[in-house]
């Protein structure tokens, strides 16, 4: 099946994005469309300088306001877009503040879905300036088609009963606990705030689907035998639109251990009011029916639960119960507490 | 997830591909690279005036040898490249042929890797005189994320243990047999060289993957009740690369109808030595369950045997066995027969 994969607008795609950052917010007044530049602030505090709010912008990470070339001069090698409005697009009254930044030496990365170089004015100035525009959601060039072939050191992948209900955030408090206690661990990012917040990754979505358990399996290359890559999942094998990326992400990693993500209450996918959640228990299982062809010893290590709808008591007696019911661990990574402690250590068992 | 799927180079892509056709079999010397107009020949025999073949060449399909001149006063549309070398690219003593048949009034069609506006040349002769470069290989322009909702009419999906052992051609061969049974059935390729049999399609192993469902619903749209769609298969739901693009056929077709395509003695999965060939059961079982997450009624009518390899009494006895074993018709489209009309029996039962 395979043909050439095709290249990103801008040379090498986001194999890895130029931090520090600096997180422009444009002149938004509503927090829920900075989704990313609070999960940069909270996972990735160290990569970034500053946030610069248009005049007009009420919306702030709390870190400290900065203008592009203030942000330079503290070592800031981009400008993150960190917010995105409704349409997905770069409304025009920004460009003269993204061209300011181009300007001051600062390259431009964005995550959303139109393309940078698309925007009037904004290429011009970059090849002027001798800077690079970076979108994120445009994979690679040169993906190879999956080999299948073992690889050595170990792979945690999560993996969801649908999309948007944490995935991404138990990777990382994973990776992170992984980290605390002295492993050599990685998170390896799947979508575009993932990529943004690991300062690299590989946008499996945007991938042509013959290249996608390719992209999968160059996301987490051989390695040191100790070495832990803790893989963002992606959709759901469920998912009636995105089950096939999450299918060649389970192959592609051939994970060791697997960790199901869930969110308590939510009764339909996301979006699709005939197709019902999946159990916990029909997706571990499925999971590990197909994740075995490619990953013969792969397990599921526990269950990471969504709780943020409910409150602290509900949420541990939650766990407890899913625990009891399952026979592993169940924690919600966001509250850590002795649950989270059991799955961690179920990973690493 | 979803992004904006890319278009293609040349306007629409390969949603129709104009004929007839007038086959280019270039100076090839080797039959075997000349599959695309041997298929040509065998399925759209009908969508094929004659063949160009250049000073040199010695392989023919035996259609008539007619100038580009004299095949589009012949009725033909366009000139399909019906050979592929062994890198997959136009050699640079092809492209005056290719110019003259544009000059003759033709598009020109190519199934092959390479692009052909990336032949020196091509494409400025092409916007010259006003007609158009078509790869079948490049997806449609604007493919919609996959909503699942059920659609109208009826439609069969062939699902394979493997890639390249017999999906297309049992596809075509029901399509077939459900046309001379009086009834209204179409063949829908998936494949460049399907695309190119059935005048159109989709190519989805070059869809990007959060989009891979949504083009298999758009490549079998709602429909009279009594319609079949007869889709070709892709990949395998257990290869270690393409299980994702299968699974995304399978879950945005919504076939009620299963055909699982095998052929007997191979080991391995092609290309992947690691990799044993799941037997027919496993396949049978593990399509029906992922397929019943958008088509819940959906059930396997029975199995497509290759066995090209073998003598026809070897086959029609194993045919047989395989019957016995799996309590399901099992039939080789190729060799016809009872054992055929039994398969197709049971598709439409």
């Amino acid at each position: 099946m395979a043909r050439p994969s095709r290249g990103g607008v801008d040379a090498s795609g986001p194999g890895e994005v130029p931090g520090p950052y600096l997180l422009f917010l444009g002149d938004t007044t509503e927090p829920g469309y900075a989704k990313t530049a609070f999960g940069l602030r909270d996972w990735a505090r160290g990569r970034c300088v500053g946030e610069y709010v248009l005049e007009g912008g009420t919306v702030s990470t709390g870190l400290p306001a900065l203008t592009p070339a203030e942000a330079r001069v503290r070592g800031a090698r981009s400008m993150v877009i960190g917010v995105a409005n409704a349409g997905g697009f770069i409304p025009a009254h920004w460009v003269d503040a993204l061209v300011a930044a181009l300007e001051a030496g600062l390259d431009i990365v964005s995550g959303m879905h139109s393309r940078l170089r698309n925007i009037e004015g904004l290429g011009e100035a970059a090849d002027r300036l001798g800077r690079r525009l970076i979108d994120v959601r445009e994979p690679p060039a040169a993906i190879p088609v999956a080999s299948g072939r073992p690889r050595s050191g170990r792979r945690l992948l999560t993996v969801g009963t649908d999309c948007a209900l944490g995935k991404k955030y138990t990777a990382l408090a994973l990776a992170a606990a992984f980290r605390e206690r002295g492993l050599d661990a990685e998170f390896r990012a799947t979508g575009q705030t993932g990529i943004l917040i690991a300062g690299g990754g590989i946008p499996m979505d945007a991938v042509v689907s013959d290249f996608a358990a390719g992209a999968a399996e160059q996301l987490s290359p051989d390695a040191d035998p100790a070495h832990w890559d803790v893989i963002e999942g992606q959709g759901s094998l469920f998912h009636p639109a995105y089950a096939g990326v999450s299918l060649a992400l389970l192959h592609g990693s051939q994970p060791d251990v697997l960790v199901v993500c869930h969110q308590p209450g939510r009764a339909h996918m996301l979006g699709y009011p005939g197709y019902p959640v999946p159990a916990i228990e029909q997706t571990i299982h499925l999971a590990l029916r197909l994740g075995g062809r490619t990953s013969p010893a792969i397990r599921c290590a526990g269950v990471s639960l969504n709780t943020s709808g409910m409150d602290e008591s509900a949420a541990r007696r939650l766990m407890r119960e899913e625990r009891h019911r399952l026979g592993c661990p169940v924690a919600d990574p966001m509250r850590g507490g002795a649950e989270f402690e059991a799955l961690v250590e179920a990973c690493l068992a």
